[in-house]
């Protein structure tokens, strides 16, 4: 089990339908070695392709992940080496938002570099109390450029450039209130706190979210008569799934819906 | 009065301009029924036209909005029929957005689905403290995807995708620390709140507000630098005004300007 | 020294590379007069072209900046005098955004309409905690639309939008929660806050500072795709540059890095 980079859950928290995908390099501090992202690239190829229904990502051990693996980059001083590197690591952050299913980040300890870009690039994210986050790539004379794509786009933009100039931590209270994180939980409640999150989707019909995510996005890129286009022909099409059909007929009759497939 | 779905109220507050267009179906939580959406866009581009300074949108009975009539809806099941009720109520949102007078949200109660929505496309709202937010919709199976659109360009991203895959409530004071009202008031002091802040912008010049409204919009979906040509353009015409002219010509002789046109 | 609009002092608060330009209008309330405006252009040129690290934009006297020189604009009532002023304004406030140096608003007492937009155009902005904040053009019948183009990329649209129509003043602390100013410091300490951020960014190197800024700026305005290959490209170039090849060495090897050029 130590010698993965990633460990699979299936029905994780006792959730079917929940994938815990668990970064288990604890003596590495989780870093993303190209043996990481391509073990990352191919579960959440499998996940997306899949009837899940929500993934979580943790980090074994103390952290749950300092980025990239800075001695393996430092190995191969080649620009190709390194602009195939970040094409590789981007396409697997980009994997996270395309695929259909709500990814949860399970922040513990501390998330630095494509660590942080890990959780800006999750839908949603719980924290430990505990955690800090930080992009510290600028401290050793990388400035942390593809971090800074998901940070800006969860951040204030003043918020986003002091961390990429300074790499100073912060902590989990204020990634919450500046929406780097969702949930803020003590340590001991951080599973408690990241099942109940999953819970809550995985009681929501699968078309209805996996078509929401998709559009969410979409939208967000597009100016707002093309987002509202976009939203009212995906709503209509929701509308007219069988499990949006019983769920607004429940509503009616005021009674718990019975979904086709959850 | 209690058959029209939409009461109109001129000079509403004591306040000459202001137009307050109240929802009224309080029997069905104001819910935008075709009646109440058709009454909604006809009010909208009779004030548009108008010299009307401040609109407020206000609900009937305990709670402001809940979104769309669910049993009108259910009861015409066909692609057709949604394409066009989400179309027309995406028109109306529209609407809201590019009339030249500011619209006020003053939302006590509960403001869910297209009602929260609602929220989110006016130009500022006011709310009562112990009023709430949700897009619910995926709670019956229908994802609130263009409550979304509007939604995600108030809120941080990760606070949307939230409330949008959970269905869950957020408070007024929540609301506020995120962006989608501007202030919260007691409940008593609701109007007083929502009063003082159409009386701050009807002692504004009309044309400074009217133009400077439609920049607003249009420049945050530019680049910068076209936001910037936009900008001083509209701001160049906006200083001929006489009542700009008259403004700074005040401000350097400081006396209280005397506006042509309010 | 107080006839010169501008003061230009290199190596400030003793920090080599940390450019300090004071607008020095005190009488005028630091008014950006077109000799002010020339001024700053001038120097933010001259900034840009030299191996400075940071540059801090201060205040003489009570407040930091009023806006523009409302008496100069109205001894000249033409639309192409407005045109030519606003868009030699807007130049110099994107010139601010396009250096290669990190730029911090130092602000005190107020900034009001231009002078809240070079606090939004600033990079970063540290403000003492009895500072005030206004776009308050609307007052006097002029609404600040070339402010409201940064105002509106730093703080939430309904809260921009509130700013705009009412002209109200928020303080320091509502200005830091909302995105305006990264740091609020007890007026005493404003210059020791402005320093240790300015004394943090020279610490790192300057090619990964100067590349990651104007990364940061243009991937904001791209999508998501495009804004990975332009941060993926950055990243690589950035890594390929000794001081970076340094700095992971030295993070490897547990020890301080040893700078060739910052």
């Amino acid at each position: 089990m130590s010698e993965t980079p990633l460990i699979v859950q299936h029905d994780a928290y006792g959730l079917p339908g929940v994938v815990r995908l668990t970064l288990n390099r604890p003596g590495a501090f989780n870093a993303l070695s190209e043996a990481m992202l391509d073990a990352l690239q191919h579960s959440l190829d499998d996940v997306a392709a899949s009837d899940a229904r929500v993934v979580v990502i943790a980090g074994a051990g103390r952290v749950f992940c300092a980025g990239h693996d800075l001695k393996e980059m430092r190995a191969q001083p080649s620009l190709d080496y390194y602009q195939r590197l970040f094409a590789r690591c981007s396409r697997m952050m980009l994997t996270i938002q395309r695929m259909p299913q709500p990814v949860i980040a399970r922040v513990h300890g501390i998330a630095t570099a494509a660590g942080c870009q890990l959780v800006a690039m999750c839908d949603l994210a719980v924290a430990a109390s505990d955690a800090r986050f930080a992009v510290s790539g600028v401290n050793y004379g990388l400035f942390c450029a593809t971090p800074g794509v998901p940070l800006s786009r969860n951040v204030s933009r003043k918020a986003a450039f002091e961390m990429l100039v300074t790499g100073e931590f912060i902590d989990a209270q204020t990634a919450r209130e500046r929406g780097l994180v969702n949930r803020v939980a003590e340590p001991e409640q951080l599973d408690d706190a990241t099942r109940a999150l999953a819970a809550s989707i995985c009681e929501k019909p699968h078309a209805a979210i996996a078509a929401g995510k998709g559009l969410f996005y979409r939208q967000l890129e597009a100016g707002i008569e093309t987002a509202y286009q976009l939203a009212g022909e995906t709503m209509a099409c929701n509308m007219m799934d069988d499990d949006a059909l019983e769920g607004t007929q429940a509503f009616i009759e005021k009674r718990t819906p019975r979904w086709r497939k959850t």
